[in-house]
């Protein structure tokens, strides 16, 4: 087989770099070791920032999103006795979309099953070869247990923190921080109890009331690492929740309903770079994780992937290697900022035990809350900065 | 002896409250451990923000501060291969002006001399009693050796984090961070290389250069706690200077002179609250440290000392109780902006040996220089909020 370039891994950023290539274009084959089902059913991200809606829309990917997809203008912050709602849209002129990861994913299938867009599922043994090579090449076992190679000019690492393609760049720079607390996820069939998303600060712990539809309620506890989600029984959980959310302050009620899942995710904020090595490219989680608090891994990917795809048609298209040069520091740059922005919010929002640190805590929620520039400052990270940036 | 308010500390604190309160009518008596002299000459901050300089002027404590002080619009920030300077007048109205604490202590001293103000110096054995009944006392040796009474109806503790008014309340709740790094401070006979104060990240650490007039510099290093400062030589302290600050990027250079006092500042952020006990009420260091990254620490006295003289006219003269019964609330919520902004400001600019960190403050400080929201919140709190705040 051969292709322009190897998409390694079908997730969001593959998929949708797969199809702003045929846009451009540019040919590729996207390998995946799980199955269809498993990479569209995951549940992960929520909140599509204002760059990559229109991203999104430019590549006629907007429909469903914009039909089915809740705009919100902002969020609110609350802490014990308080509630300050953020407007975005009238800090910055941008919104976000909340949009689950799991829709993009099905847009995506659609669009590049619609395309022709050859996608090879539950494949492994992936290994990448010669990357520093103008030739390099991918093997792999196909789902019928067949050996197969790929030859490329390009190879694009998708694939995760857990991936192939992340080793493959030799001598790369690690930074890595680990947090001491984890996120309880719960999904509840049952009506949001708010407009938009609440960021909770509490001395118990950070709570966020996030939301998937009009009637899917997504909730985030602050717990410490290692707990087992079977150890929380339902009752315990909204006991927590309206605790943390502020139920019955000023009048607000947080309503319980049946929760269908429930998972613990552990934090951390990870950098890789450089994100090229030879004829390989890294985008989204293959190079960075962040914490998930201020939502920014899915934007960050779908950033990466709006910047190497215009690289690599650049780069195949017209033999310009300008932009494919400056690739990996052009990324980095947005990369630490979201780093930064994630391990800020994560840090102001989560109780370390400390009683310092919460009043810190609090004073800084106080000033954003009362402040032009510090609400702006967190709705111009938030809502998004330019894929440019 | 009796007064009406018996201000323990003739520092700028203690003696800006005396002069305050006489503008409202209320009496006052000052005691202080040290001699007039050596109050004078110490050196501390050199930074008056907008607020205190209003304050200062509308007490008639302003001609000299006009006529030699030197009015900034702003700073420049500093890191390897860029400096931006942040426009604090353009971004926020308002200016700082470099004038040292020194020199408001020569003028508080005037103004309180020639209007007969009493205060006792190089008193020792400094004890307070009854502050939770209306018939409070302080008694002590005075400069003669003789043991002395002092009636009052408000003691006022202005005396700094070593003196006895701190732990006169009991019970009191105290936060503390204690940093791993402290401040080398050297004065240098030579007139300052830049217009406006210089906050310069650099990987061997943090370095400041400020000034106390247009022919003395004032400069400082981020060095490990602990550090002898006759362990450094001065072509070793200049060599650091010139590194960190950027000697010979786009062509700027550091002057060296003549060093005059070398001296090694530890840094920690406390807070003690409540700021009142019965009729014992705490104003400045008393109450709470910041380190000086930001300059805040004279400020924040300043402002302790505007609400509290407005308290104590109040209750003495008018027989208002509500402002002394908020004074400590009102005062903490400033003490915790201007805590976290010294918090802010240090952990952003110090090296901490850790590459995440590195990379999060690089990419904080890019977004200060190129963000009007992320400068205006810098300059907002720097610049000065509202005494009221």
């Amino acid at each position: 087989m051969r292709t322009q370039v190897a998409i390694i891994g079908a997730g969001p950023a593959g998929l949708l770099l797969s199809h702003l290539l045929a846009l451009g274009g540019v040919d590729s084959v996207v390998l995946e070791t799980r199955s269809q089902e498993y990479v569209a059913a995951r549940i992960r991200a929520g909140i599509l920032e204002h760059s990559s809606v229109e991203l999104l829309e430019s590549a006629g990917l907007g429909a469903r999103l914009r039909a089915e997809g809740d705009e919100h203008r902002g969020i609110h912050l609350q802490w014990p006795h308080e509630r300050h709602h953020l407007d975005f849209v009238g800090l910055t002129g941008r919104s976000v979309w909340v949009y689950g990861q799991t829709e993009v994913q099905k847009d995506l299938i659609a669009a590049r099953r619609a395309a022709g867009q050859e996608v090879h599922y539950e494949v492994s043994e992936v290994e990448l070869h010669d990357v520093e090579s103008d030739r390099p090449f991918v093997t792999f076992v196909d789902a019928s247990g067949a050996r197969r190679r790929l030859e490329a000019d390009v190879i694009a690492g998708c694939d995760g923190s857990f991936g192939p393609s992340r080793q493959a760049v030799p001598a790369a720079k690690t930074f890595e921080r680990v947090y001491p607390y984890s996120w309880f996820g719960v999904l509840a069939d049952v009506a949001p109890s708010t407009d938009e998303l609440i960021y909770a600060w509490h001395p118990d712990g950070f709570a966020l009331h996030s939301m998937r539809s009009a009637t899917v309620s997504r909730l985030y506890l602050q717990v410490p690492n290692g707990t087992d989600p079977a150890s929380w029984s339902d009752d315990r959980i909204w006991d927590a929740l309206a605790t943390r959310l502020g139920h019955g302050q000023n009048g607000w009620k947080l309503t319980p309903g049946p929760i269908t899942d429930k998972s613990v995710l552990p934090m951390r904020s990870y950098v890789q770079t450089p994100m090229r090595h030879g004829n390989l490219f890294l985008a989204g989680d293959a190079a960075h994780i962040v914490p998930p608090t201020g939502a920014k891994g899915l934007n960050l990917a779908i950033a990466d992937v709006a910047l190497l795809s215009k690289a690599l048609v650049a780069r195949l298209v017209e033999g310009d290697d300008r932009l494919a040069d400056g690739y990996s520091d052009a990324a980095q740059r947005r990369v630490w900022r979201c780093t930064h922005f994630s391990w800020w919010m994560t840090t102001m929002l989560h109780a370390s035990g400390d009683p310092f640190d919460a009043e810190l805590q609090l004073s800084q929620l106080r000033w954003v809350a009362s402040s032009e520039a510090g609400a702006t400052g967190l709705a111009e990270n938030y809502a998004g900065l330019p894929i440019s940036y």
